[in-house]
């Protein structure tokens, strides 16, 4: 089950990175994910927009000076004209900075990884759709990581060869408890830009795990929502975005689905969790015990499919390490996205054909979710108002 | 922890019924739940409609002749003129039976144990509502048997305590998979019954599961739903009753909710759980493993709570049989109703007041409940509108 | 899958009990059991040696004034004497009285449900297994409560079906921590007479709780064993008998097991555990979770079996009463002890030949029980020399 | 709770292999953990006693040519010889390797990871020890991964603390089952070389996951054990070494414990777990999940502590990468004894005393592993006699 995965590192990817300097949390998962398999080398950044700490972080990290940058259009350009300039980019700033970033490197034909949600609203996004379309050779990938879990790539390939039927129901939810108090008047950097329109955009829990719930449950049910039923709340004192997500939604396959999502439910971490129901069939997965899957056929004993055990297939065994029993966690699972990638640029830079099971989220998750976030606001501001993607 | 209950068997509380003859399910577990604290004393039935049925059930479970009726008013009456009559009556029927059934032994000053959801429709329960507070001295028990097991006690004090401090959410769900299939066109005498709006109400799944999971939301929170937006669906060709349910609720302290159940999820028996939180901390609790309430205080450790055991308050305590670690079951919660009531109708026997802590769900429940429902069709029908209870 | 399993209370069994006066335990469990299906009428008693409490118990319990006893002996030839007297007995007392009250009743044909272990020593275990090949009318059931629970029925049956193939390997454990410290010292009775050898005997903890495990390993594996080598422990200063065992058994087949039991491990509360594994299979059960099989089959994804569900078989049907995801406990695995011995006593009752599917622990376990506290007991005094049971 | 952990590639340590060519599993396993946090950079390979093997897998590797040896006395001088030699080895062959090879670069004074067990026998272990007495200035580390955990961090914290009182028992247990069958027979790499003694030594099971398992128990209880009675089995017909495992331990202060390791147990991946219980509190974790950690006070109700959550102190923070609720898993744990031998190696090359919260398993771990391991096989043929370590 589990592939006699190489870790072949020639032929490394150059890659930059946009943001992630000292302080920051993302980067440092972003920069781990991308060294996990040994595909990429990193050799650039553009860490801070402040000069100072974008030097310290570099050469915090090994960067040559020079290819230390402030400004990610300077970077961009400057690693376009060199001859061993990178190939990719990441970009893992908060989310105002996402699509003028990625706009500036597209433009020069570097690969483009991007953190989540894809932008501020939902026209930025479909600027950034566009300009992708005029630049067809340029990779894009959103990190909507949870999507790189081998037990989600074994679900989606059920759904996917009908063993659970017609879909009726997918059911989502993603609580946290981290923002139960006003953390964001503390100093805490991550509360800060997460509660701020400006740098968040409209959507507050809706948009940061709001859309990782609504991706994963797209991306293994292989459905999309036609309308939505919003109800946003925010419960903390203070706080202009949304801290808690009631949605109900309406498939386009008739399939009806539930997301809560919420930064104020003591007790839970990172809960995300997804449930499938089709007329055949059942499966429930969660993302803190990620090597499991329940697959419950209708009729039959509910069965627990492990990663790398009986039953794993070949689309959790492209992106499994270790031997079952051995787990797997957040980080090989964001690797996945970051390793999946690598193959897709690889394949272009031999002048091949993308395998065709190469699988990572894209411009079009990103759309969706900002379509999403839109139409969760915009419902939930007329009292929960069904209202189409 | 465990209180040093008595079984003791004098004084027992003589019980009559009406339903639950032979290939009935919910009479046979009201029968078990009334005997097992050995309060009282099975002695009359009107145990079907079917006369022949009716006197073969009646000898079966070793009535004497004369107290087997075919008819609940003749039941009744009769009776009430015995000097050994009955006390109490159980009315376990399809819910259209529920009132009709319920008024004939009020008028008589028999206590009722009735099985929820109380009514056809609000207008009946408001109607039966009326007759009891004509007859201040009936007791009225309705069997939201979830609210008797020992830590759903002990949650609903935790929470009256403000260990969870204000209250911001309180989710709901109840997935069941048994009508995946259209079960009601074999024969099958519950599925039958539970998908006929003649004998269950403009309810479906929402009436008959539904109402359980709001009654226990409430229970334990001390809330109700002010209003609520519900889409309802029917997934299997033929069936005219919902056998999904998603609702947005919206509560009277401003606090948000969510309800799932269903009938036609894969794998699930019944998956009865709720989850609440506050502003300093959370609850969770699942009906399938009830020996156990997980306690999250907000920045502290998570904390497994288990009946009799350590942290197990006197509201469990009340209601626990044997020490922790060995499981108590569905049917224990469902005797606690019975044992409670009986405590109260002891206490009416001997003219005294019946003490503070004596617990189960009555009349106020069932008309909450048929709200609930009436709430949740309509709010379907006008396609998720928010709606007042 | 669940039996229409009838609460049929005619012909019930007169039934009377030795011990379990106020402030007893396990004697208002066997009240419980016995009353849960309906099958016992609870008609005398010696609770207590003590007159007044005897008085006392019986009249709260609703005993006749002439059918409460103070000695054991004189109530088996009083009730031999009525004609409505008691067709069997409970004995529930400390253990150095199993024996001798189960003589006084077998000698006046009266049947005997017991409390565990069997007796005092493995000699008295073997007098009693005599008298009982006197009597062969008369039935003799030992409550290895554990062995009634549906789960370990199915489980049984599965290996008896070779659907483990040979077994190989059996491993049980059953921690507690209620003796973690010198609770016998505080007047709390249960560890009273528990850590006293002149009441419970040679072993303490073996005897308690080590027997329970190895009964229910025997019973699901189909095996015994032919030698172990054991280490008993007490760790806590001044307490006579043990509090933590540990054995390695050899069975007589070649398989091989081991045993874990405890007094002293905190948040261990009932932790029965066993695990079966042959050339085909694996099977785990945990009694605070006692509706749930674990299946697993080699080679195949791990199966939940449970109680009432897909894939749990008549063994388990014939002893269940609620549906699936309802969960039954700890009282109604006892009481099905009790309600198969009840079909038994009713088969012969009726002159017919007991039906072969009635199953219960009886003499052969006791006697294996003792022989197995006895052969811990001599090993760990030998420093763990292997010694055959 | 999770430190704010730099990922800096300043200085990595220049890093050797001798085994992992293509096809070994465990190679792969050592060189991602040890660029998992970018402290080591992977520059020489003796990877296989083939030639062709070795450049094949050294040319796969992005080795340079001149790097890649056959020979791994040939590679440490070699490497000693140059100004950018490695500065480290890891070791992952086969067991009988171990030695000899740690040897050859342990007298050219370049530090060692080694996988486990530590060598073929207890003899040539500690001929080793006495090397590394000779060499101060060399580091040893021993690849026990599993005491790399988080969760194991601060649980070995919480006993050294005090907060479990005395230590009174330590149970740990290993199943597997993948020598179910005869796998060693179908030209199965893993299996072949495992049950080889030639190349294993002469325990099977207990050498292989036996001394993982006594390490763990050791490294978390702070004790070691005196003594040991062994029941060591091979099931599968035609194996020599042992596949399964029963061990009773007595410890050094009086405490109990056992150890079950086996690899015929179907349904059973990598199922190591360790239980440690003492006078105020118990310990539970499970090798599979670990990013929780039971703690169970006595008298309190349990906690469940998860990593980098409440209660998770800076033991396990030191050696924690992401937020809690995000899964680490056994690479992260792996790659912890890297990361950890890498602080070490790094203070001494910057002539500094290594931190003393620095830790990680070494020489002494596997002495005690080997003496564990020959006291066993030792016991085992005496019929269990206790044998001291």
């Amino acid at each position: 089950m589990v592939s006699g995965r190489s870790d072949a590192n020639t032929g490394r990817i150059r890659l930059g990175m946009v943001g992630g300097g000292q302080g920051a949390f993302i980067g440092a998962v972003h920069r781990l994910a991308a060294r996990m398999d040994d595909q990429y080398e990193f050799v650039a950044g553009a860490l801070s927009a402040d000069a100072k700490k974008a030097k310290a972080s570099g050469a915090e990290l090994g960067l040559a000076p020079d290819r230390i940058y402030t400004d990610f259009r300077e970077m961009a350009k400057a690693e376009a004209n060199r001859t061993d300039g990178i190939e990719a980019v990441s970009i893992v700033t908060p989310n105002h900075v996402h699509v003028p970033a990625a706009l500036a490197f597209i433009e020069q034909g570097i690969h483009v990884i991007c953190d989540k949600p894809l932008s501020l609203n939902l026209k930025e996004a479909k600027q950034l759709e566009k300009a992708l379309a005029k630049h067809p050779g340029v990779i894009f990938a959103l990190t909507h990581n949870y999507s790189g879990y081998p037990m989600i790539r074994h679900a989606k390939a059920m759904v996917k060869a009908g063993e659970l039927g017609e879909i009726r129901l997918v059911q989502g939810e993603y609580p946290q408890d981290w923002l139960t108090t006003a953390l964001e008047k503390t100093g805490q950097k991550q509360a800060e830009w997460r509660t701020d329109p400006k740098r968040s955009g409209a959507g507050g829990c809706v948009g940061d795990i709001g859309t990782h719930t609504y991706q994963l449950m797209c991306d293994v049910s292989g459905l999309s929502a036609s309308e939505l039923s919003a109800d946003l709340t925010s419960f903390v004192k203070g706080r202009v975005l949304d801290d808690n997500v009631h949605v109900m939604l309406r498939f386009n396959n008739g399939a009806r689905g539930m997301i809560w999502a919420s930064q104020v439910a003591p007790g839970n971490e990172n809960g995300l969790k997804i449930r499938v129901y089709g007329t055949k069939g059942g499966l429930e997965w969660t993302q803190a015990d990620p090597n499991y899957l329940w697959y419950t056929p209708f009729g039959e004993p509910k069965r627990l499919i492990t990663r790398g055990g009986a039953g794993s297939g070949p689309a959790a065994g492209r992106v499994t390490r270790v031997p079952p029993g051995h787990p797997e966690g957040y980080l090989e699972g964001f690797a996945n996205v970051y390793t999946e990638v690598a193959r897709a640029i690889k394949a272009k830079r031999a002048g091949k054909k993308v395998e065709k099971d190469v699988a990572f989220p894209g411009i079009a998750d990103g759309v969706a979710g900002m379509a999403f976030i839109e139409a969760c606001v915009k419902s939930s501001e007329k009292n929960g108002k069904w209202t189409k993607l």
